[in-house]
């Protein structure tokens, strides 16, 4: 019996793209019998046709414009792993109205122009667009929110999503590294850029959580509605005044869903948070990825693994792949539910536990006025902590829950106080 | 625009499906919007009619006749929350007859009989059978091993899928009790049956390895060719043992893909291992389950949530009915990869590390031969330790990987020595 072949077009030969390739070749036999498809590759975009690469591919598989290998008779089926918005946007509406299934790991793409995708795939010659590699790599996240928890109650998702800066927050944790050497360290390991900025200033996990609030609540929200702080203030002393008060220090993409239920409003926001000791999100170490998920029905669930790296994304996309050949040999598309448009509420108005740290000059009366502070924009002391003495003396404050638009106001009046010497950057605190 | 209805069924109206219908009617008007479909329950099948349940249903909708809720006319989708092998599976072989999609929550029979089912589901009429339930309740690990590691080369996967025996071991551990106690514990407390065989001889875990074997690797395994061993003869020093040695004791399901690449040669088991402490696994504690997964490409892989319980449990049950709706609404079955034969490796012929505890007369040259027992019989010592002295000494061994026949005939000839006292039962280390 002949079986269908599915042939591949493929935008991108970098790690990943040689990875998916390599992985192909590994499992054809075994896609074979499963699935009954075998699949090929027969084109490939690239950069620069004479650069040395890991992988074979037959003569006259490689170019260097990325809409011939889209529009191809010899392509049924197109991987984009470009990444960027132009003019890979283009390539994938292409693909999608000729109703080619694209399979893409591009979460910038997605977090900018998701939803106008997912019309795109739908409409015309309805095809699939799969993009389980676009967020947190080989973790199965997108089948889970879009499919398994479809019926469920999500009320929140806290991901570590960025390989890069939980390597360095595991550093300056375990080795008590500083931040510019933990960053240094990174990226002589290749798991940071020579520019770390998407990464270190949280830009990454927030396309990432537009992604997942896009999928998992199913309201239309955009890297640009997210709030965002990165890693680049946080300290070594930071980190360790957290661990002696049973707390981890995570870069946190959350997606809430806030007010009444019925309604899609949702809360995202991606900031470094204070996670106590025992929770599991604290003790996922190095470049890993977690996700940590709460549900009203399915209560705690949460997925871990590599986030990123060759291998483990390849996973991901040919997971990706086989699904949409699948479809396309038998004309399904994948169901993708309904996304609609979402309130996204300003971070002013959110609510959190807040760590402070306050320099003070330790004198009698300090403490009172200070708390005092607290107290009169509305924010409740939870707990206090004094380390040093005169001159010297830090206020380390945890609080219970406030608004950001109260605790803001705090800090400021903190900050005129004649003996407040400093006022730390505060940090957001997850209650277990 | 009328929304197409589709009409559910259900057999059984115990914890599950209750909470299923709870869900349901919480989740309506969302799936509504997300998919476009109006579900509804019409027919349910139990066992006692004059029941109270926290449920309200329309008057008739309710029989005792489970094969009336299958063949009626006004049910397009069938439910099976009632467990065990027969009527059961005579039950959902109808609704498949019928081309009614069915969604199951029924490890026993999915564990003996999934591959006739799979046919059942493909012939005749192309339908749905889902079961995202049957295994570690809440957590999508089915939907992970069918889809989204479809092209991956799984080398082992381990999990804790038994919420019980979790939890008890998590109280030994955790509180120093008694197996006795934290059983009757676990049993006060519901997370245990009056009569809990089936839990902690490991026969409920067996039938789950049997199903992430089939569904995982793509080879039938039925729970009948899975080596069980249970947690009735673990002590609360085995434990404390363990952890001195830097481990923590779960009961692990493990499946491993042994022999060579492209051959679908298995080894299947359950028996409690000692893990790293450092192990993801080791923290996974009380009636949680995880499930880690290693593959040649994605690296390591954990999925972490609540194996059961009335709501965890309906929550994957809803997200498998509403695919199956989808589904049943546009004509197009679940694509479930093609599940072959496999050969499960007999226990015999695995490999593993063990550790032993012997109990001997501490005197000189004791220790010679003992380690001359080990060393005769292939069985290489990683480490040892002795604890109490004289007549009362233990010598705790932790071996490198051995056979488990060579390390059988080790404990035989153990047992054969005039200074030992006592061999203990021998548990099996995972490496981290």
């Amino acid at each position: 019996m002949a079986h269908p072949q599915v042939r591949l077009g493929i935008l991108g030969l970098g790690t990943v793209g040689q990875a998916l390739i390599a992985l192909i070749d590994e499992q054809h036999g075994m896609i074979l019998e499963r699935t009954g498809i075998d699949l090929i590759v027969t084109k490939v975009a690239v950069r620069d046709l004479n650069k040395q690469r890991s992988v074979d591919l037959a003569e006259g598989s490689l170019t260097t414009d990325g809409m011939e290998v889209v529009e191809s008779e010899y392509v049924d089926l197109v991987v984009e792993l470009v990444g960027g918005i132009e003019p890979t946007k283009t390539y994938i509406t292409r693909a999608l109205e000729l109703g080619k299934p694209v399979v893409s790991a591009n979460k910038e793409l997605l977090a900018a122009h998701g939803a106008e995708l997912f019309t795109a795939a739908a409409d015309g010659i309805e095809t699939s667009l799969l993009f389980e590699a676009a967020v947190a790599g080989g973790i199965p996240l997108m089948r889970a929110l879009e499919q398994s928890l479809l019926g469920e109650p999500i009320e929140r998702v806290m991901g570590i999503v960025n390989g890069t800066t939980n390597y360095i927050l595991s550093q300056m944790s375990d080795h008590g590294a500083s931040y510019a050497d933990a960053l240094a360290e990174a990226q002589r390991l290749g798991f940071a850029e020579a520019d770390p900025t998407a990464d270190v200033d949280g830009h990454d996990a927030a396309a990432k959580a537009a992604i997942i609030a896009t999928v998992g609540f199913g309201g239309s929200v955009t890297s640009s509605q997210v709030a965002v702080e990165g890693i680049s203030k946080i300290t070594a002393d930071d980190i360790e005044a957290a661990r002696s008060m049973g707390y981890a220090i995570k870069l946190l993409a959350i997606v809430e869903h806030v007010g009444q239920p019925g309604d899609l409003e949702v809360a995202v926001r991606v900031h470094p948070a204070m996670v106590p000791l025992n929770h599991p999100l604290a003790s996922v170490r190095d470049s890993f990825n977690a996700v940590f998920i709460e549900g009203g029905a399915v209560g705690e669930l949460m997925l871990y693994g590599r986030g990123a790296g060759g291998r483990p994304t390849g996973s991901a996309v040919l997971g990706d792949v086989i699904e949409a050949a699948v479809g396309f040999v038998s004309g399904r598309a994948h169901a993708r539910p309904s996304v609609g448009p979402a309130t996204v509420r300003p971070l002013a108005d959110l609510r959190s536990a807040f760590y402070v740290e306050v320099k003070v000059t330790d004198q009698p009366g300090v403490l009172a006025t200070v708390a005092g502070v607290f107290g009169s924009n509305n924010v409740s002391i939870k707990s206090m902590e004094q380390r040093g003495s005169k001159a010297d003396a830090h206020l380390l404050f945890i609080t219970h829950e406030a608004s950001e638009g109260d605790l803001a106001a705090t800090l400021t009046k903190l900050a005129e106080l004649e003996d407040v010497h400093n006022v730390g950057s505060p940090l957001r605190v997850i209650e277990s």
